[in-house]
């Protein structure tokens, strides 16, 4: 093989607009030579992709906080990879980089692109996960948006996800008194329980959202909402006098064109004096540097635990990314490009 | 005329509780002798009588923040009046007091029932308007719960009600670059431009409020919300980024058994990380002291205004507590009792 032949890979491009569910004939897979950096580039080879529900929206081209994805164009993500050719001075072959070129085995870009990663902190996955966007979102989510106070009853929706799993056990180590969780199987019930320490759990399938929270979580003081819908109006029905309301996204939602009525009950926001409040992560990074430093210490100690589902390849990543849908991930959706399947072959 | 006689008066209590709309067959009108005040009781002659929207709330017998008024007991609400005789120390005969004993021309009590108000301020039945509960009500909604900050744009909801005139009046005076309000009526959005110096206003019945808020407010960046109902839907929508939304009440949604539907579109919240936010204005006594002399000096310099529609009679006030859902009051409306028909027989 030559060096040439070694610098191709797959990219995925987006190939439709979707209208409702995402479907894979919305992607176009295919193989492309690495493009060789210019003056203050540096080429990256990727190891992990991230696909994440957010995606669904820049798919469309509605106005929203995040430009819309290009029809043609490589599909933009969090990815991480290692500098294998730098005309840059200030980021050296070899360091470990994050960026959101996307799904493509090879990124070339300015070195402004990519930023360094302390691979002392965790896996190089982590970076997309736990110790990534998805992990800062948890963080800021239950600390600074829900502000999670001892004794605290906090429920979280869609609770086995990247982000869920993550606010649920730092909302314990914030001293929440009760923390109880909600996904979609008997399986992932039992990791939250079992696995991630949450005190109880529930399959958001085996009844009614109010019934079952009623059951599982009795009065609540946060609620940590990553799945919107039926859950918010529960929520609102479950929850103690000044209680605070974290809308980190609303899953249940992104693939319906026109969005079901919202929660009649939001009447209850005055009399019990709750806060609804949206939140992104992107107004965050003044908390990366703690965020790191903190996460990273409850993952050695294993205060933290972060499943992470991979999927092998990324001609594969628009399967996966089908399957945040579905509910096909426990934890961390993540893609495992070719350098990672090469280096490490049966992960 | 003997003393024993000059003690009797109107009462209106609870005769039973409405399904829906109240109507007048849910309250008994009588005449009843005013009780001897006991060891530490003062008797106050009432001047003026509050009727407010929460007030149907309390009479029905959900639970909520608020007790629910009992069946057969004199209707509880705000007032303001005079102590005629007192057996407590520390509240003479001739001070003016607010207290909560509802809707009767003599009202006896603990001294502990009462608060001694200073008539310095301003006029009597101010204090049950922009010098009370509903001035309060808007300066914590304006002040702490929106957090008007200089420059924005702020939309008022039920804006020539007791709390929407005052909510747009102080969020001017806190640096709001642009206030508008809607009401009900065209008289309304005059007085909501022309007396109350609104830059911008429209009559809610003229169309969509999504499209009149669009025509006459374009983004906001606070809602003070007295309405509920369709308004929310629409103010979400027309949100810049980081825009809050104060709850304050929802007088669309008090007399429906079953309340509609809330917005399609909380989704945004989190996209343009709105927060929002219901109050009670009783979380925000410790700032009665600044309110009151802030409000007192506005008013006084003419930079706040406070309408009053006034009812004659406490006979009356069944009447004028069920003109409050057809939008009859404009500011404030309150009931002149006996001794201010006797004092001031014209007003």
């Amino acid at each position: 093989m030559t060096a040439v032949e070694q610098r191709e890979g797959w990219t995925v491009r987006l190939a439709r607009r979707p209208v409702g569910p995402p479907s894979a004939d919305c992607f176009e897979v295919g193989v492309e030579p690495a493009a060789a950096p210019g003056p203050g580039e540096v080429l990256v080879e990727n190891y992990f992709l991230s696909v994440d529900p957010y995606m669904r929206g820049r798919m469309s081209d509605a106005k929203s906080y995040a430009a819309p994805y290009e029809v043609g164009a490589i599909m933009l993500g969090g990815a991480v990879g290692r500098v294998v050719e730098s005309r840059d001075a200030g980021l050296a072959v070899g360091t470990s980089v994050v960026h959101d070129l996307g799904w493509r085995d090879w990124a070339t870009g300015p070195a402004s692109a990519f930023r360094s990663v302390d691979v002392g902190l965790g896996p190089l996955s982590a970076f997309l996960g736990a110790l990534g966007m998805t992990g800062l979102t948890a963080y800021a989510g239950i600390v600074d948006v829900a502000d999670v106070r001892p004794g605290d009853t906090v429920y979280v929706s869609g609770a086995a996800g990247a982000v869920g799993g993550i606010a649920g056990q730092i909302a314990r180590i914030r001293g929440a008194g009760r923390v109880v969780g909600s996904a979609g199987s008997a399986e992932k019930v039992s990791y939250l329980i079992d696995d991630l320490g949450f005190d109880d759990a529930f399959n958001y399938r085996d009844g009614t959202i109010k019934e079952l929270l009623r059951r599982h979580a009795g009065k609540i003081d946060v609620f940590f909402d990553n799945v919107g819908g039926e859950q918010l109006e529960a929520a609102v029905s479950a929850m103690n006098p000044f209680g605070r309301i974290a809308s980190c996204g609303a899953i249940s939602n992104y693939n319906q064109g026109t969005p079901p009525p919202g929660p009649r009950n939001l009447g209850m926001l005055t009399g019990k004096r709750l806060t609804l409040r949206g939140f992104l992560v992107g107004d965050y990074e003044h908390r990366r540097g703690e965020f790191e430093r903190a996460v990273s210490s409850w993952l050695a100690d294993g205060r933290v635990r972060a499943a992470e589902t991979f999927v092998e390849g990324v001609e594969n990543t628009p399967d996966a990314f089908l399957g945040l849908f579905t509910g096909r991930n426990t934890g961390k959706m993540v893609v495992r490009a070719a350098a990672a399947v090469r280096e490490a072959p049966t992960a």
